[in-house]
């Protein structure tokens, strides 16, 4: 894993919570992006190499949905960038954990990505990314 | 913020658990602290620029034990480093952000840590920390 590319947090309203993570970051979002696939708007923030990712449900039936639902806002998902997404899932798989999607699929802010199951990482939902060609 | 510096993740296990994220992260933490005041064991991975960080409760009245017994494994706080932690929390505080310590104290892996009240952050618990001298 290179890095942490970015932190996943779900939230209610998008609009409200850019403004708090604007004063707590001390930068506003330098992108706003709906990812109509996950049903879900985003903003991004940097904070040094790394971002945060705010997501809001676009409807009832997205997973941002469902997960505030259970959970109430807060942590969604960890990304991991890695050099090479194919390699490496095939790594993880061989070592025992399951991946929620096994082709990469597009998410936001021009990424291919996978997801781990978070059964298998202590709970965590875990996102695998690289640049899209 | 600097960047991130580390995610703790809450697990009942360490030792298990450190297996898990070895084969995760294709490395295997580099280091295992102690910290009595927190009644946590912890261990510490790194991730390019980042470390993960695992928290086991030592006790019933760790926070950590509260955490699990509450939301179970999973995603605990999110720690930003900071050039100049008293500056940082005196600038949080006028943006209207409440800290759970006014006073920096010792946290793990050589660290002065301010917590952030999470429901001023979305549910996200917030971590401010910068190199002890």
């Amino acid at each position: 894993m290179k890095k942490i590319e970015h932190l996943g947090i779900a939230v209610r309203n998008l609009e409200a919570s850019n403004k708090v993570f604007e004063k707590l970051l001390g930068v506003g979002p330098y992108k706003d992006e709906e990812v109509a696939s996950e049903g879900v708007k985003t903003s991004f923030f940097k904070a040094g190499p790394n971002k945060i990712e705010l997501l809001q449900a676009m409807d009832a039936s997205s997973p941002i949905a469902k997960f505030l639902e259970k959970r109430g806002e807060g942590l969604h998902h960890v990304a991991f960038a890695v050099a090479d997404l194919e390699a490496e899932i095939k790594r993880l798989v061989k070592e025992g954990f399951r991946v929620l999607n096994t082709t990469p699929k597009k998410g936001a802010d021009n990424k291919l990505v996978v997801f781990l199951h978070p059964k298998d990482t202590n709970g965590l939902l875990v996102e695998l990314c690289q640049e899209a060609p």
